[in-house]
């Protein structure tokens, strides 16, 4: 059951008086919860909780912390058709998407539990001393990593589960030791709320400090107040460039300033040469338009952008592109203003100069339901236009001409920076695919060849973000194993006795 | 011959009219070259010449970037005598110690090298297609790391030569793939253009493109012109928190923001248990007066803080610290600038409530040369107080007397961000060690047990870099191998042909 309130360092909690109500997008209604937003005494309460739960926390053996996240994934499973539903009414989005993304996160868990029950992940790093060096001696030095204490997540819009209340920021935050209080997505608020209670029964039964985790119902300001609290060391957030934007600039402008991981919007830019399109062009339109589409458009890799150059072959595959995607059944998106959202800004850039319309999904769609829409622009007019380069947030994708490779390379070096850029070619293409390569890979955290960017495999050879404003770290992954180096720093311990070094220092 | 120009993308240039001159604290008087400051538009060409640099010196093979740094090593070198008194006369350090640096620097330049001339420094990490993997096939991804584009490097006032022009900082930089534009320290111009010019006959005689490097002369607003500019893609650091802050606040408001590693001051916590001080007085005060005076004190490790539990052995270790410190000879300060900050924080603190003055040097000093001062306050006015907490940059210590253990604890848990911290103590001590260290550990980047913290070992295992004010970013080290992470970023290469992937990302 849903109760609409906070979870302050493991008990309910619903002192304010400021309430809000997630929405079904697919009912055009709302649900019937009320949620209470907390307090700023609430939000208090929790990070002073987090803050004493991590001098325990960052101490406990790998062992102990994952079989907490092993427990945290047990637990999300029992929830069962509660959680499937409350995901399913608060987005709009299918239920199998919904149990997809449940064992995304299931499995994010396990593999962070994987990772921290050895102590290899902290690249533990031994200089041997040297007594008899000249002209003088060496100590002897290890380094590990340690925790950096208190994390805040923001719950992402578009993944209630997989980028939420126990997605891969809060997962990868806990299993280096730091406890985690969520900012949940008023979106759906009720599946945050329902996550939560999994972490504390989790929490419970494998004995972790109490404020190891909370879940904080509210908007803007709770999100400020938790962002500047002098106690919280670092942030994780999915979502849009104004919102990360914000919230790393309120970090920056701390006494203290931390580390905001956050993952932002992109136009993820699809190179398709004249040779694969002269060779596959239908195969190449058919999967572009499920991608296009995939989940409403939603996903932070979506292909908003398809660059060409233009030929014979162009002027057909992009009719055939924009036909295949609105043969595709409209689906709805997340929430009223995220509908509204798409719907200002695809006209914002279908109405720019040099703009052609070539399909949008017609007839009368249901409240909520996005047309499908393709456009084309040819590369003089991209390249003048900055309000072309924006991000579209649903099915949308402006396909690029351009006159020649020169221009190609232009738009490519001077697009901003991109979670993903994909090349669409032979192996044997007649373009210079190394200077493509080379050009893409420098505004891109991922380069993909014949593939589509739609799909984050969870690996430690994943690389999920870009330089700003695809992110405002590009130094860091958002996903995989190795996001977990976003929550630690280096400790160096010179000339120690074994007895006094950590375990895992010991070897 | 020093010329007193900048050096911008190999050519000498002075196309300004604001000149300065660097300053011989010793003999207290100006030397004679005067330097010409950069304009706007040197500053624009050296920034221009770094990004068309990038293009080529990225994809240089790392054995190529590694004989590039060797050749600067070497032509460092070939300076001999004129780097030795550019170095002595700016900065009234002993030649000596300029030996020591330099060796310092060029054994620095020659571990990335090293480390560049094979490929494993980029951490390229592997996942394996899997084709047949239900419900969805897994696509083959490679990742490594590529250089972040042009950086900015600051020379240091207290390291000529080893945190300057062709420091650490630098060096890290040209390994990954980085451009490095130094906007040299006015108090050693002289050092900081003999050193720009070895680099530049190093780029010439390796093959290097000419924007690989420039050496800027200038004040507060080249360095905000340098940080400001779209095409300087990272910043390197290390000086007072005002200047080191300043950089990071520039650098986060940009369009886009970038990092800056900016290692600042920090009063280096020295712990000192009864029960060392019972067994090793004298030896632990002979120690120490050596290493509060090293340098004149102007090491970021500096001990400016011994902490020890009052007891009946406290008050003669005070007093046998102050005469072993006030013992040794007075030394120069770096520049009257330096000197007056000096005189100027070591009065405040010991002018602060509680604060008793131990030992002072005696006697009329030179121009510009440091009285060493030993001071010592409660436990309880330390905790009181934060202008205690404050950086006296110079030959000063203040001992910490704490009342018990949670005092101590205390004292510890509420210390800003450091780089060291220091346990002088018993290996069975009857102190809870463990705690101390924990403690300890939770609030800098380096703990040393039984040793000073002055002296940073380069090696794979040193970090250097600490909490907040200590630095920007305690998630990277300034010193050894790994601080080239601070440049490069992850990307990562899906379902590529083994034809367009990097030779290193083939096997």
């Amino acid at each position: 059951m849903i109760l609409g309130k906070n979870s302050i360092a493991g008990a309910w909690s619903a002192e304010g008086n400021v309430v809000f109500k997630t929405f079904n997008p697919k009912l055009d209604q709302e649900n019937p919860i009320s949620f209470v937003e907390a307090t700023p005494g609430e939000i208090q309460r929790a990070v002073t909780a987090a803050w004493e739960a991590f001098k325990i926390f960052r101490n406990m053996p790998g062992e102990k912390r994952a079989a907490f996240l092993r427990a945290i994934a047990d637990e999300i499973l029992a929830l069962d058709q509660a959680l499937l539903d409350a995901y399913t009414s608060e987005s709009g989005l299918p239920q199998g998407r919904a149990i997809g993304e449940r064992g995304r996160t299931v499995g994010q868990l396990r593999s962070f539990a994987d990772l921290v029950s050895k102590e290899d992940w902290r690249g533990n790093t031994f200089d041997a001393a040297e007594p008899e060096r000249k002209p003088l001696p060496k100590d002897d030095l290890r380094k590990t990593m340690i925790p950096l204490g208190p994390v805040v997540v923001f719950g992402a819009s578009n993944f209630p589960l997989a980028y939420s209340t126990a997605g891969g920021d809060t997962a990868s935050a806990l299993a280096a030791g730091c406890p985690v209080i969520v900012k949940s997505h008023p979106m759906h608020a009720g599946t945050s709320e329902l996550v939560a209670s999994a972490i504390v029964r989790a929490a419970e039964r494998t004995g972790m400090p109490k404020g190891v985790f909370s879940n904080i119902n509210g908007g803007i300001q709770a999100g400020v107040d938790l962002v500047t609290h002098p106690k919280v060391k670092a942030v994780g957030f999915t979502g849009s460039l104004a919102g990360g934007r914000a919230l790393y600039d309120h970090a920056a402008k701390r006494e203290e300033p931390i580390p905001v991981f956050a993952e932002m919007g992109s136009i993820n830019p699809v190179i398709v040469t004249p040779d694969a399109l002269s060779k596959r062009s239908g195969e190449i339109a058919k999967t572009y338009a499920g991608s296009i589409c995939l989940g409403t458009g939603q996903f932070c890799t979506n292909p908003g952008l398809l660059l060409t150059l233009k030929d014979a072959n162009t002027g057909a595959f992009v009719q055939d592109l924009a036909q295949q995607t609105v043969a595709l059944e409209p689906q709805v998106m997340l929430h009223p203003n995220i509908k509204r959202g798409y719907d200002s800004k695809e006209s914002s850039v279908t109405s720019q100069s040099g703009v052609q319309l070539i399909g949008k999904s017609e007839g009368a769609l249901k409240p909520n339901y996005a047309p499908a829409v393709i456009a084309t622009v040819s590369g003089a007019e991209f390249l003048a236009n900055p309000k072309l380069h924006q991000e579209v947030f649903g099915p949308f994708s402006l396909v690029v001409q351009a006159k020649d490779e020169t221009e190609l390379l232009a738009i490519i070096e001077g697009l901003e920076g991109q979670l993903t850029g994909t090349l669409i070619a032979e192996e044997n293409d007649n373009l210079d695919l190394a200077g493509i390569i080379e050009a893409l890979q420098n505004r891109v955290g991922r380069v993909i060849f014949n593939g589509v960017p739609t799909g984050v495999e969870v690996c430690a050879a994943m690389q999920h973000g870009g330089p700003y404003p695809a992110s405002t770290d590009s130094r860091f992954t958002a996903v995989g194993v190795h996001s977990i180096k976003r929550w630690v720093r280096p400790v160096s311990y010179q000339s120690f006795p074994k007895a006094l070094l950590p375990n895992h220092l010991k070897g």
